[in-house]
């Protein structure tokens, strides 16, 4: 039902059926007033790409005429709108007014009888200023009238929605989260009570919320964050996991004359320029807009602003397939001060961002400001090199201040590595922009994958680092000079070192030596790179020339199983997959009994049967929870099968 | 001719005259190639806004066509094109290929005869690889052929186009452009032998040849970043005080396929999403894209590529009038980490950026990360309390630290000021996100008006500050208890000690306590914040209430002009002038004779006569050398005549 089908850490392109058609996440929901229509909903779908619509069925309800021609025709030949509709349920305005005229079964009934392919429980609205006892009660209620739901509900065709509440209680947002997706239904499962944060510009305490719900979901989804409509916030929502949006923001700016951007928002009144060439700008002038007719002004901003929704929702999946998610909301970020105190909480909750983290993306690493060595691809390598990373010997270690423009570092640093290595066996350290780095590391992702400015180096982590393997024996490289000291003894080979780091860091401590444990030989590419890593006259690694990554061969997969206990590196599978992967087909979701936690997405994965055999090789789609939860769709694309 | 309608920092509205009508700046001229037409020059005006193009006169020369229909029609009827049209000259082949068919005399009589409204000048490109003695001689060359160039059309109806060379060595460049800017003619001014340099992403180096040639140049304009046709570096450019832009890039992408935005170039082989909604883009997927006949692709993305070029001028525009530009340099400068090198430059250079730099602005200023602290309006006001600010009193310092949202600072801090104020005159200092902040400054521009993130401090030039006044009586505020150890004295007051602490940053040394020596009194509005300041029953100051600042009443004035030595803060203007100014008219550039160079754009002057009589009050609209250079336009807004 709910398929990843691209992603980028929590970042995910998905999709979902509804009895109305698929949708595509991440999707951004037009709220639709059923009083009064500003733009038709087919003109949404047709014109402006809108997958699906939200609409208040609390509203329709209290209005005689809407209630009575929505149960007579149905929702959607109501709205004239053929796709996905889904419905809210007056928590909202209970939250507004203070109560409202139904109750949890009535209003889910109605949804239901009208029609809609999304029913919103009457759930509690959990509010800033709540305390902590009443947060739970609303939580506790909130997490009731869900179960009451699914029990009513969960097994027809039509969608829950079942909303996270908490307020600003990260522990009770978890709590929430878990409760609710311990039900077992087909549902969205929107954050509530966000949109107070929102308006008071708290996005510190939002991003706080999305996390904290995030891990009490675990993989499960869409998750809908409820009210969030201005297009700034979009990328850093999805990038913390969340799938939809809903917007009525839209027309209610449009009504005071604002023009929602992507960094911002602009009063009508202090614009000079039209900075903007969609349908509804393109031609125009400020006096045009000033000067037009009240009804066709807000019309026309309140379509501007919805364009501006999508086309943000669409740089987003762009980014999504490039790789490059955390740069946009890096950029994004910058458009308000309270949204870059939001960097605080990205650093914070690193480890939880690491677990999605996939170890090497499409496109490179781009430094936008300080705030990217916070990222976790730079924080995974600082920290394995700083804590995991054992020189290789007791003689000295040559320290080079490298530059941005010459990547991959040792291939401009060939004559001076061939002259230490012909003297000595020797540790070669890297001054860069993240801190150290050994050189045997320097072709893999993010290291040779990334554009720094150029000139930035990280000296205090250097020194830490020497201090921290103890390093007292070092050169600072300063041309061949640097060699004078240097007794001759035997000599170093930077292929052998980087097959044993590079391993280290990728399967775990120990399949360096492993895999390098036997007569070694390497097949070489023109340009003198290592392409295959032959052991014992068997292919075991082969290296990926876009990341430095290794691709494992079935011999060498065979090395790291008898090495590596179970379950380390490992996906289990059920007999009937493990017949398919043996013949090269990929591994699917349903069939996975379990995965090692540490496997990443992208990792490459030892397929086992229940017994522990080898079945096949490959490289992992989801991350683990995410193989665990879902029951549709690939967890691991198998490269190779291995035949009985 | 070359008149400044808006203007931030060094970033100017500006618009000058041609033959075939008026040229608003920042502008980009569309290189239109002669030999084959994209989009026809027409529809470029009627469609995308182009309000001037340029073409290649060599080219055309070398047609024997062309020539012959240019020579006959003139250029603008054979481009048909009824508005301005700027030529080259071929220096731009000459450097490709190595040499033209043509020399500095023919080709700019030819492009004189085919009706060009800016003719170029043969100038000799200088490249980054070239060695200073050969940059030397092309400058040299360069500025001759400029100086013959204005000797023979000088007089004439149209522009010439005099570039500046002088590669990558600042010092030449700035020399460069002091010997262009001394020829009297109708002109414009290219920085020319850029393109090497943005095509290597040099962009670091590129900033400093734009300061260097500004330094030269002085306000003298329009200046043309010769060949700059990407929008990703607009913004920085027109910081740095760049107003015209061509490119030939629009087509030359299209042709590979690449959508250019802003934010930088996305291939088409590399598009999942359609990220645009202009009129090329909208409605059409990424399969139209690639579907399509080869041409119309072309065409498409080209006009693409223009729009998002004319788009970003526009935003620059409202930038600009905004006071916001720095933000949004500050945002594209993320778009690449080479960009992002330039924050070196802007930081390095600030002295310079600061001489045009208004003591307050429209807008708030937005922290978008910690470049933002380099900025020059930044730095003054750092600069001026660490060095020139006078803590009043012997007594202790009270030290705040404050809240981000709690601002101006100290109408959050009522109770506690008043506590202190009832039993002791104490220093207040606020530790703040700019550094330390004396209690009385904290309503003036940019530390009421700016934005930052909550619990951002710079706790280490509070520590500065304390060392450098000599300040170890310090309390920091815990609460009332901080008070138990004070003694009771003489009590304080936050108005007198705000008047003087903001006329002596506004006015200069000394001024407040001018402006405060006698019977003070203060005309304060519902909220008890002073609107007006009384001396001796004279109304002398107002106060700002949007930046804290004083306006200048001819009392006022009256005292700091007996307090500061001719020529502190005066515009001296002629007598023809004065006549008009005490009469409440605006003083005009072309009468003025001499300006302090201590005032700023924004600044309150003293506009006096030959004799130092004061003829009025007003506010400063340009810096002190555009007054001097320009014939037109308005150079002080008179607030208040003095009549005799």
């Amino acid at each position: 039902m709910f398929e990843v089908k691209h992603r980028d850490g929590l970042a995910r392109i998905c999709s979902f059926e509804t009895a109305h058609g698929t949708v595509e996440t991440p999707a951004v929901m037009p709220v639709i007033n059923p009083n009064k229509l500003v733009a038709p909903p087919k003109k949404l779908k047709e014109q402006f790409g809108a997958q699906i619509i939200i609409t208040n069925s609390y509203v329709i309800k209290q209005s005689e005429e809407l209630r009575e021609k929505a149960l007579k025709d149905g929702l959607h030949e109501m709205l004239d709108f053929d796709g996905p509709i889904m419905t809210d349920s007056g928590t909202f305005q209970a939250y507004v007014y203070g109560s409202v005229d139904t109750n949890p079964e009535e209003i889910l009934k109605f949804q239901k009888d009208i029609g809609s392919d999304i029913i919103t429980i009457l759930d509690r609205f959990t509010e800033p200023e709540d305390n902590k006892e009443l947060v739970e009660e609303k939580v506790r209620d909130t997490i009731q009238r869900a179960e009451d739901a699914v029990e009513e509900y969960g097994r027809s065709e039509t969608h829950l929605s079942l909303p996270i509440q908490g307020s600003i209680f990260t522990e009770l947002r978890k709590d929430a989260a878990e409760g609710i997706s311990k039900l077992d239904a087909k549902a969205v499962y929107p954050i509530g009570g966000v949109v107070p944060l929102m308006e008071d510009y708290r996005f510190k305490d939002l991003a706080e919320v999305i996390i904290a719900s995030k891990k009490g979901l675990g993989p499960k989804g869409p998750v809908h964050l409820f009210g969030a409509g201005h297009p700034m916030i979009f990328s850093l929502a999805v990038l913390l996991g969340c799938d939809m949006f809903d917007s009525s923001s839209y027309i209610k700016y449009a009504r005071r004359g604002d023009f929602m951007f992507p960094t911002g928002t602009r009063k009508l009144e202090h614009t000079y320029e039209i900075t903007c060439d969609c349908p509804s700008c393109n031609g125009r002038s400020v006096e045009d807009f000033r000067g037009m007719d009240e009804d066709e002004r807000t019309k026309l901003i309140a379509e501007h602003n919805l364009r501006q929704m999508f086309i943000e929702i669409r740089r987003i999946k762009q980014a999504i397939r490039d790789g490059s998610l955390w740069e946009l909301v890096e950029r994004r970020c910058r458009s308000h001060p309270q949204l870059y105190e939001v960097y605080e909480i990205l650093k914070k909750r690193w480890r939880f961002l690491e677990l999605y983290e996939p170890r090497s993306r499409k496109s490179a690493l781009m430094y936008t400001g300080r705030e990217t060595l916070d990222r976790p691809a730079v924080k995974r390598v600082q920290r394995w090199i700083m804590n995991e990373y054992q020189p290789h010997f007791d003689e000295p270690t040559f320290l080079f201040k490298v530059n941005e423009n010459e990547k991959p570092y040792n291939r401009h640093l060939m004559f001076e590595i061939s002259e230490i290595f012909k003297r000595t066996e020797a540790d070669l350290l890297l001054s860069t922009p993240i801190g150290p780095v050994p050189m045997e590391l320097d072709e893999i992702y993010p290291i040779a994958q990334s554009i720094f400015p150029r000139g930035m180096r990280d000296e205090e982590l250097v020194n830490e680092y020497l201090e921290k393997k103890g390093i007292d024996d070092l050169l600072v490289w300063d041309g061949i000079e640097s060699l004078s000291s240097v007794e001759n003894g035997s000599s170093g080979n930077l292929d052998v070192m980087r097959v044993k780091t590079v391993a280290n860091y990728q399967f775990g401590k120990g399949a360096g030596e492993v895999l390098t444990d036997g007569q070694l030989r390497f097949v070489k590419n023109r340009k003198g790179r290592v392409k295959n890593v032959i052991l014992d006259d068997e292919h075991i690694l082969s290296v990926r020339h876009y990341d430095g990554f290794f691709t494992l061969k079935t011999e060498g997969a065979e090395i790291l199983k008898d090495h590596f206990q179970a379950p380390y590196l490992r996906v289990k599978v059920d007999d009937d997959s493990a017949e398919f992967n043996r013949k090269g087909r990929n591994v699917f979701s349903k069939f996975v009994l379990n995965v090692d936690e540490d496997l990443r997405p992208g990792d490459e994965a030892l397929i086992v049967d229940k017994n522990d055999n080898m079945v096949a090789v490959g490289r992992m789609f989801l991350a683990k929870d995410e193989i665990l939860e879902y029951d549709t769709g690939m967890a691991v694309r198998v490269r190779e099968g291995i035949e009985k």
